[in-house]
């Protein structure tokens, strides 16, 4: 494919231009804020570079758009996609951020941090034994990339690992893999719940109270999306203790507006969106790559088949 | 080895009587308190199972001793050992339990729970990006059992990992093991230092400003003996930030008194000695393991040398 004029915009695209120099490639390249791309910016331009479209966005004549994010839910969900546009997004390390993320919290409650923190906090001395994270059980929502590096991580320490995926087909570092709603039959044995699907038609409210009223004092963390979850039953299942504890670092309105509930909980942990943040770094090293595989028509890993929306 | 009157006492012996059935065991049991065993019990033993000696411990007849804890100071350090005796200790889990205590610090400092947690406290919405921990140096004092399933942990997670020991052989999951005081090459390079060593002649007072001076905002874990901590020295490192945060879990007195400098730093956090906690059914499994491989006169992995104290 080939790819003249290219704009870059969103919180990124100042980072972006002080990496990028421009005379190292054949395209042209205009680097944009979001707010001031106009109608002529996007009519000039053959490849689309951002975290999601300006308000202002029509395809006109873009043939490749480049998320600067792993979810491309902000171009596709609720959108109509133009059929012949090429959609990819950003892979790199999201897998082991997000892993690594989900680690900390699932060993800072075994290893009962937040209670040896208020004990410090009064000089008490009172031993508690920290719970071993063998033989734990831990169900991951998506056995995509993301899913599968925390399988991966999570099998090597001894937790079994399960997965629900739409196919329920078999997947390296799972344990089993259920086609979604068969996985019911194990939701009340497992210690973890982690979500990392992505935002479409059938994981919008996904998790709501008939999947919550399953769950036996588990841990729930969601680092797919905040749209996926019925924010009004896990909260909930947050006070009948279904749900013992909320690691959340995506929500339906973001940033988590002041007033909002999930503030007020003792046990939700809110994070503002970081467990797998995209770097500049990482940002241009994926863009550039996918361009020079644009360039060399080689195949391209971070394609997004956009009418499944990953 | 025969073994026929075994005395176990501490604060596991009442938990260690309920779950152990004498009727099973060719050998004779009496479980007492610590402050309750007289002279006559010592001299009636030929076994003795505890966490330490009593204050009026003495051998007499006593031809095994088996430690309830991975640490053996309590029997060795400071006291004359009666050469002919055999000292065996508590391994079990150990290894498992340290180093995920270590692991569960490590990734709540790179993936920021204080930050966020403050924040969240304030229902502040405020990114900051996580640190991966792949490339990250750790470097641990001790390469037996313990620091080697520390290594095995960590350098499957993409750490650098170093040791230290006395005779500086290299051992398996450690990029390089230094001898001790050969490694001050590579403190001021590690993210992460950690104190896994036995309390022996060499390692009381062994963490002092010579070293600390090394360290380039590190952080320094110690799960090891808290003698081997010249604790005024660690104060100054932690205010001169070539010591970034301390996550002590042993002391040189325990309980930490209340008026201990300790509980005032903010870059210190303190857990009540639970990093290796023994539980019974650990303790119980490695004691009849060890009873029985007594009575085959099989290979005992976990006998002490007693000239070396571990």
């Amino acid at each position: 494919m080939e790819i003249n004029n290219i704009l870059i915009t969103g919180n990124l695209a100042n980072d972006i231009k002080k990496v990028i120099d421009p005379e190292q490639y054949p395209q042209t390249f205009r680097f944009i804020e979001e707010k001031s791309v106009t109608s002529k910016d996007l009519q000039w331009a053959d490849g689309y570079v951002a975290f999601k479209p300006t308000t202002n966005f029509e395809f006109f004549d873009i043939k490749w758009v480049h998320s600067l994010g792993a979810g491309v839910d902000g171009f596709l969900f609720g959108n109509k996609w133009k059929e012949d546009v090429l959609l990819t997004r950003t892979i790199c390390s999201f897998g082991q951020r997000i892993s690594q993320y989900c680690l900390s919290y699932y060993l800072k409650d075994l290893q009962e941090h937040d209670s040896f923190r208020e004990k410090e906090s009064h000089k008490q001395w009172q031993p508690v034994t920290p719970k071993l994270i063998k033989n734990q059980k831990a169900l991951v929502y998506g056995t995509g990339e993301i899913g599968q590096e925390i399988a991966k991580l999570f099998s090597s320490l001894g937790i079994e690992v399960y997965g629900v995926s739409l196919s329920g087909s078999q997947k390296p570092h799972f344990s089993k893999v259920y086609s979604i709603s068969t996985e019911t039959e194990i939701l009340s044995e497992v210690d973890v719940v982690i979500n990392t699907l992505p935002l479409t038609k059938e994981t919008d409210k996904l998790f709501g109270k008939d999947l919550f009223n399953y769950m036996n004092h588990a841990i729930f963390i969601n680092v797919g999306r905040g749209s996926s979850v019925v924010e009004s039953d896990l909260i909930d299942a947050l006070q009948n203790n279904t749900i013992r504890l909320a690691v959340l670092d995506v929500f339906k309105e973001e940033p988590l507006p002041v007033d909002h509930r999930f503030w007020e909980l003792e046990n939700v942990r809110i994070t503002p969106h970081i467990s797998a943040v995209t770097t500049v770094e990482e940002a241009v090293d994926c863009f550039l790559e996918t361009l020079n595989k644009l360039k060399d028509k080689s195949v391209l890993k971070n394609k997004v088949d956009t009418s499944l929306g990953y």
